[in-house]
């Protein structure tokens, strides 16, 4: 298979440059010898160091026991031209089908945990479980991210913005205003 | 003021279209007859009824006791044309300047919080402290949002996403695809 992107190592910490502008993910996990993957919109960063993502894995997926046992995934962040992958993997059940072969997906090991990448997408994730605390009460997992990929090209990625009823947006215009800005050091939450 | 928007109320379980493409918010607060603003750009919808979102307000931000001790806020969506605003308001200090006076923005009561809507925005959603389980560990707070209003109109609006270092992407393109969904009941994260 030829790669779509060039993808070199990226600091964790730095990890809110992809997430913070909400793209719908795909999260890639493995069980037991078998892998799959589901697509999901409601996640939050959470800070930069260590570097915690919050987010919400229902417990009708089969994601939710195969990322609940094996206490690790990986969150790939799909561009825009794999919008009918993103939408065909959100609808339909990990135990009927093999999602990466249904979806002509390649994964690739991953190198801290059991969880495969999907190379097709622009950015990887290597998560492992941080806290369960909310898991039981809200499905809401906190990963610590633990390594990084992203590709080189291009500098800011098409991604798909989900909002329901089958409406995505995508990014659009690029604006810089670090002019303005005076305090980067505290700029956790912006 | 010539208001921007004609503005109607918006079903709290239907949040999730507002916040799931992830824009950077403006959050408004009011704590002994003071009122404050600040930029928040890591959040998460995390149910749909109750309607709850989970975000992270660190605690060297002034708003972070005020909604502590409130136990309310409200979250505004800013549309593009506030650029300058949205990044005014995160780097500055409510305990130094009135954001609303500094910022030519118009704080409306709220019908259920004490927190004052920022009227120029395009939706406001009045939230409650739900679960402050994770504040103290984390500075995230799980809110209820207990009354929503959006803007009749645009229907997709211009919002802008922050990706750290100064720099904004917009909203792009509207991509509808429900006619390849076949579970929208099961779409909790998706």
């Amino acid at each position: 298979m030829k790669e779509r992107y060039s993808k070199k190592d990226f600091p964790v910490f730095k990890v809110r440059q992809l997430l913070e502008p909400g793209p719908i993910v795909l999260v890639s996990s493995s069980w037991k010898g078998k892998n799959n993957i589901m697509t999901m919109g409601w996640h939050s960063v959470m800070e930069f160091t260590p570097s915690l993502i919050g987010c919400i894995i229902a417990e009708n997926n089969v994601s939710f026991e195969m990322i609940r046992k094996s206490k690790e995934c990986v969150i790939n962040i799909p561009t825009t031209d794999m919008v009918d992958q993103v939408v065909g993997i959100g609808n339909c059940d990990g135990d009927e089908v093999d999602k990466f072969e249904k979806f002509n997906l390649t994964p690739t090991p991953a190198k801290k945990v059991s969880a495969p990448l999907i190379t097709e997408c622009y950015a990887n994730l290597e998560c492992r479980i941080y806290d369960t605390k909310l898991i039981k009460k809200y499905n809401f997992f906190i990963f610590e991210v633990v390594k990084a990929y992203k590709a080189t090209t291009p500098k800011y990625p098409d991604t798909l913005h989900y909002q329901g009823e089958g409406i995505f947006t995508t990014s659009g215009k690029v604006l810089h205003k670090a002019k303005n800005f005076t305090k980067f050091k505290n700029d956790v939450n912006f």
